[in-house]
Order: structure tokens, then sequence, then C-alpha cells
């Protein structure tokens, strides 16, 4: 932790060159930007300042570095993992101020925006243009937080994640200076990939302050529908069966019938109270439409009920609601509970094992926690609903989680499909690549930065 | 270069852990692994080893360290800038003896091969099990120098390059160790991308010995087609239109008039002279047919020739062997000559007008170089032949390379789309990405391979 007095001196200093709304050492500030939505223990830095432009980030960190203060960026605060814990103290760089949309491109299907830019604020500027961004993690996170944390989400299985959709990155580096990855080029072999060394990051390596995106031009008709299976076997083995025919799912989705329950009972709704997939198919008209036939032939093999293909944007809307509000719809079954969500992904043939092993633990453990799934990758999560105060619950949910993370990555997976490590996962980090290639990463870590000053405590263990 | 008494005693102890026939010191041998098929002065190594397993790499690589003797990967010797060039000499590492497939899995739609396996053997491979890897430079290169260089080629445009498409590595690393990137899962968040790292490093940071590859569904139908345009402006507009409205295009491949008259010489085919492009379409029956049609449309607008549309195998095959003959095709324009060809890739909105400037430059400098491109990604190819004798020629073609490469790294693009860095442009490295950006990749070298041995001289300037 950074000294008083330094701090205070600090905080002259980036008031000077910010102004004084540019720099807070409020309390709430402090606490607000300390927090995360995740279970891990919160920590405040000892100053939050909120930079313009690049060159005001360039001097907050050159002042950092003078002094020795660790530096932890902060985008919407929506992480799951811990990753804006000021864990040594220091200075939270929040980028919101950061938030102007620079160029968008529907010739070259790209678009360049300061990190700050929230995904909803870009998807409003696209809109009118024909075209969009299809990384959707669900809440409404920065651009520079979803680079951080390589984020993904339901349409991941269509358009990939953030390691396929970030062009070129602009970086302030823990030296202080601006470093520019990538070109517009739709593809280089110039070089060290120093854009997917920062998307997933978690600003451990520099803060990220622009972004170049893919865009994608808005499909002339989407589908989107809803079918239940006795089964999440069943349900998981019409998803391997539809990806290996090439059907071009947009979005594939597992809830389970706890999960079913809960979104029925928030949204009104009277779906089979059953294992389900959500599904959504973009391309032409008939492309969709024969492509709708087919997956419907497929559950049906599989004992999935008929499809009710919602086809207006009415329709879609109130269905990915649904989906979309899933965590809340689950949080209000027990109320008093507080969510503790788990991220793993495993090669799609292990999917249903890996589901079906994590489901007999959680019931053994007699614990709560819905499943829901972006099946097409392999990711699922549980989310436990955990009261704060019951100590024993909460190391149920503990072992449970680290069985499940254990299993993912002896079935050839990962520990994290999208939410990445923050401080909550490091303790993985060497059970899933081994020790070499933590090593490798360590040796990266410092050599971009070896003062150890940009988000210490993140990544890696 | 190691002196003669440190080449000796290592051949020795090569010779003592490969066995004879695994290490060789022949004149043919050296000088066939020092030269690769581009036209940068070759430089053979001391010594070539055949390692046929992973322990027989490290021991290698541990040999090489103690002796401080540089190491350079070699596969197929296809590259293009002078990467297996022993340029301070030292052991190659010839890798293909380890041409196992490892395994095959058409559940999770990947498959494990030794870094010796060549494209072409993997697709013979695949056929039977209906599926295939869609990366294709063309040569019939090795998985570990299409890894090594980010190869890419005429499916990039759909299926996207190495980047997109290599899940995990094994790496014998600098120290000699084993590093495994990446699990088998279709995403993760878990720690910095050493899989992206290790992609396009051109075995600067260790050598890729075993790599696991996406692979796809053969499509139910693919179509192929032939349109002639009246200017290549006219050519590229259609493509931009085509990418904007979505059609997703398998191959957009241009070839202009020179080069069209160079295939229908070689082929036998009748072609218009005139600026072309061959087309491919991958999906189902009908909607093959439908973006087709619609491709057609746009097409004519641009005053496109109608489209032949050939949907039978034997067809497509005539099709694209023509294609893919166009390099031997436009060396037998003007016998004696050795081919020298560019690589640069643009935003595809300043593609056209790149082009342009660039057939300006060879017309003027009076110089022969057909044009061919992958242009869906913005990346295309000038094929100057030259007479190797004529320094004045030589001298006139790089400058008109370079020029290429100074204007598309100003119109925001990479002075190499898919062929790399090697020796042949590392001094393009700093333009294209500035000084801090160079400055990373260096320490990313250094922390890596801190003795240099691995591949000396190329990637960075």
């Amino acid at each position: 932790m950074p000294a008083a007095a330094i701090v205070d001196q600090l905080a002259v200093r980036l008031s000077a060159t910010l102004g004084s709304g540019g720099v807070s050492r409020g309390d709430d500030v402090l606490r607000a930007h300390g927090s995360d939505e995740s279970w891990h223990p919160p920590a405040p830095p000892d100053i939050v300042v909120f930079p313009a432009s690049v060159d005001e980030v360039v001097a907050v960190v050159s002042a950092c570095r003078e002094t020795g203060t660790p530096i932890v960026p902060f985008g919407a605060g929506t992480s799951l993992e811990g990753h804006i814990a000021a864990l040594q103290g220091g200075v939270c760089v929040d980028l919101t101020r950061m938030n102007r949309i620079l160029r968008v491109d529907v010739g070259d299907m790209d678009v360049t925006v300061e990190a700050g830019v929230t995904r909803k604020q870009l998807e409003a500027r696209l809109l009118p243009e024909g075209v969009f961004f299809p990384v959707d993690p669900g809440a409404d996170a920065t651009i520079g937080g979803m680079v951080g944390t390589r984020a993904s989400g339901t349409t991941a299985v269509r358009y990939g994640t953030m390691r396929e959709n970030v062009v070129a990155l602009t970086v302030v580096t823990a030296q202080g200076r601006i470093l520019r990855t990538g070109s517009r080029a739709r593809k280089s072999s110039a070089g060290y990939d120093l854009t997917r060394l920062f998307v997933g990051s978690e600003g451990t390596l520099g803060i990220v302050v622009e972004a170049t995106l893919r865009i994608f031009p808005t499909p002339e008709a989407i589908s989107a529908a809803v079918c239940s299976f006795p089964s999440v076997d069943a349900a998981v083995a019409c998803v391997v069966d539809t990806i290996q025919i090439g059907i071009p799912m947009a979005r594939i989705e597992l809830l389970d019938e706890i999960e079913m329950d809960a979104v029925n009972r928030r949204s009104g709704l009277a779906y089979p109270v059953a294992p389900t997939l959500f599904l959504e198919l973009h391309g032409s008209e008939s492309g969709v439409a024969e492509q709708s036939a087919a997956a419907a032939e497929i559950a049906a093999e599989h004992g999935g009920s008929d499809f009710a293909w919602a086809t207006t944007q009415e329709e879609r809307t109130r269905l990915w609601h649904a989906r979309h509000e899933g965590y809340e719809a689950v949080l209000a079954l027990r109320p008093g509970t507080r969510g503790y969500v788990t991220d793993v992904c495993v090669p799609i043939s292990r999917l249903a094992e890996c589901m079906a092993e994590t489901r007999r633990d959680i019931e053994e453990a007699g614990l709560f926690g819905p499943i829901v799934g972006h099946v097409g990758d392999g990711n699922f999560h549980v989310t436990f609903l955990v009261d704060p105060d019951a100590d024993d619950e909460i190391r149920r949910v503990e072992e449970v989680t680290e069985r499940m993370v254990r299993r993912a990555i002896e079935f050839g997976g990962t520990c994290t499909g999208e939410h990445g490590v923050g401080y909550g996962k490091t303790r993985y980090l060497e059970l899933e690549h081994g020790d070499e290639a933590v090593q490798a990463m360590r040796s990266i870590k410092d050599a971009l930065d070896p003062a150890g000053l940009m988000n210490p405590g993140k990544v890696l263990p």
C-alpha cells in the first residue's frame, strides 16, 4: 500500500493535471471503484481519476510510475473475478469519460472507440447504419473491460469472442507511453500478435484506451426459437449434432429446469419446466427458414418439443429478454441471497458429462444452483444462491466450484470461458496451463511491467 | 557463426542422440535447408537434424543452448521472406519426420498434428471423415510452418487465418522445455494468449512441435464461379458490396488481365483477358443457389460478365487448379526469369486505389508484374518476373516494392498479409507498428529467448 503522504502528494499532482473534477478521494467513490459484481472481497483504491483523453491517461500512469503507485483500470465494474479490486491500493483509472465513438466505417466493417464506450452505447450508434457489434456479455460493460477480460457471451458460437473481434488497440504502457497494436488490415503476418496479447490481459500489461473492432451487417432475417428436452444430455446431444452438420447457429443457450422455472416466474411465461435450448439463426429469409427446419428435425430426433420460432422483432426481444433476465430471475427465487457465478468451458464432447457431474455435486452438497450455458462453445455457468451470513454454505459452494474447475481442466477445458482470472482464479492458472506456460506469462509480465504496478495481484499467481 | 570445433562436437553429440540418420552435414542437404522459395540470398546451416519426437527436439535445443548455437526450424521450405535462412549458421531443425496426425475428433471439430504434417496430408486424412481444415496457402506447407508465418490464403475471408484456426500448441522453448499453450476449450479467458503469441512468431520464440487445429464440416454444396470485369476498380467495388451485404463468400480471388492471360495459356482456357474474380460459396444447396444469384446481381451492377457457376467437383477442380497454377503460369510468360512475390494487405476501402497506384508504378518502372489478390481480405500479390542477371531490373523491382509497402502502411494496412517477416521485411516493422510496439516485441523476445538463439535475425529489426 502506498504511504499516506505519497497518496496526498499524488492527489495534488493529479488534480493539477486533470482538474479537481477529474480526481476523487470520497469514501463512496473509492468503495464503488473497489467492488465488482462478484463474491470476492472488495478492495478500494486510494484515489480514483477520471481521465478524458489518452494524454491524461499517460499523465496519470507517469505520475504513478514515478511514485511507485499501483494502477487499476476501471470500466463499468461489472466483472466477476475481482478484477478491479485495488489489492495493493493505489490509483483507480475510471475510463468512463473516454466514451467517444471515434469512427464508424461500414465500408471496411470496423469501428474505433474509446475504452469507456459501453456495449449498449455502441449498439445504439450502429443500429441505424444497418450493422452491429456481435460480442454480448449480457452486462452493459465497457469495450475496454471487454477487451481486458476477453469477454464473449451468447453470440460467440457464430461470431467469436473479443479475441476474434478486436482488430487493433491503443494502449498506455506501464512506462506511460502510447503503444499501437495491429493495423486496420483484416489480416497480417507482420510480427508478434500484440493485439491478442493485450486482449485478456486484464490491465496487467498496460491500459487499453482505444479499440478498433469488427462490425457485421445486420442479418436480413433473424429467427429465434425455444425448445425443451427430456434431459440435459438430450439437449447437449442436439447441439453437438447441429454443430457437426454445420448449421451456422448465431446463439445456442441451454437453461436447466431450475433456471426455466425462474425465468417463467420472472417473465410471466409458461415454458415447460425442463432443460431448454434458446436458439437464434441469422441469414437470408430462405436460408434461415431452411436452417430452422434442419434444426427442428435434429431436435426432434433427440426428443425435443416442437419448436416455436419467433421471427418478429417483438417476439425475439421478449424471448431474449427472458433469457437475459435469467440472473435476476434466479436471485428472486431465494430472496436475501447473493449470486455466486461460476464459468467453466470444456470441449463440447465432454459437456454433458461435465454438467451431469456438476449437477450431482450441487445436489449432494445440498446447494441451490441452476445452470445456464453457452453450450455451442462448451461454456456453462452455475449461479449459486448463497446466504451471505451462512459460512458453511459458502464453504460448500467453494468446494463444489473447486471440483467443477478441476473437472473442466481434466476434461481438456478451462477454468474460465469468458469471465477472466481477476484475483479469484489465479490459483488455477498453473493447473490449467502448466508450470512452463505460467512462467512464460510471468516473463512477459516482467518484461512489459518490470515495476509490477499494473493491476497487481491479477491474472498471475 | 559457431566455430568449426563447436560444430564438430555438436554434430557428434546430436548423432549420439538422434542416430546418424537423424543428422546431416552434406553440402546438398545444407544448401537445400538454407533456401526457401524467395528472392532473398540463402544461408545454409552448419548441421541439419531430423528429430522424430518432441523429446528429440528438446535434446537438440538443449545441446544448442549449451553450446550457444543458433537454431532454425524448417518445414517444407516454401516460405517467401528468407525465414529459414541460417543467417548466423547453426542447426536447422527439419521437422518433416514429425508427421503424425495424432488425433481427429469430428465431435469436437478439432485435430492434433505434429508440426511436420503437411496441409495436403491433413486434407487427405480428413476427406473421408466429411470434414476439412480450411487454411490453404497454396503451397503444400507444413502445419508448423503455417503456424510460424500466420499463414492464410484463398479461404481466409470465410474461415480466417491460422490466427483463428489454431486452438492450442506444444512448443519447445529456448530453454529446451516443453510448453503447452491453450486448452481444447473453444474459448477461454484464462491468462495471456500464448497460442496467438506463438502463431506468427516464425520460430523466434520457440519451436512449435504440435498443433491442435479447428476443422469444419465439408459443406453440403459448393459452387464456384468466374466473372470478368471492365476494370480492377469495378471488380473490387463488386467485392466491397458483396461483403457489406453479408454474402458469406468462401473465396474471392482477383486476377488481373495479365494473370488471366497467363492462366489461359497455361491451362488451355479461353477466359476473357480482363480483371476477373474467382468466387466460391459454401453452404446448403438452396443457400448456395440463393447466394450465387445475389452475387451475380451485384456483379452485373458493376459491369461483370455473366457468371458461369461450376457446381460439380470436376468443374471446380479445373477452375481452382487454374487459379492455383497462376504462379507457374506467370513464370512461363517470361522464360528464364524468376518470380519475386510481394504481399501487402490494406483495408478493403483502399484496395482499388492501392492496386491502381501499384499498377502505375509497375508500368512506369517498365516492369512485368501481374497482380493476384485475396481481395475479400484486402490482400494482394504482385509477381514480378525478374531476370536474375539484370541488376538494374532487380533494383527497380525493389524500389516499386518499397513504395508498395509504404503505401499499404500509409493506407492503414500491413507490409505482409500472410507471408511473414522473415529477414526480408524486418526493416518495415517500425514503420508499420511504431517504435513502442517494436520495443514491446523485442522485450518479449528477450524474455522468452534471452540468449537470442531462436531463428536469429528474423521478425525483429
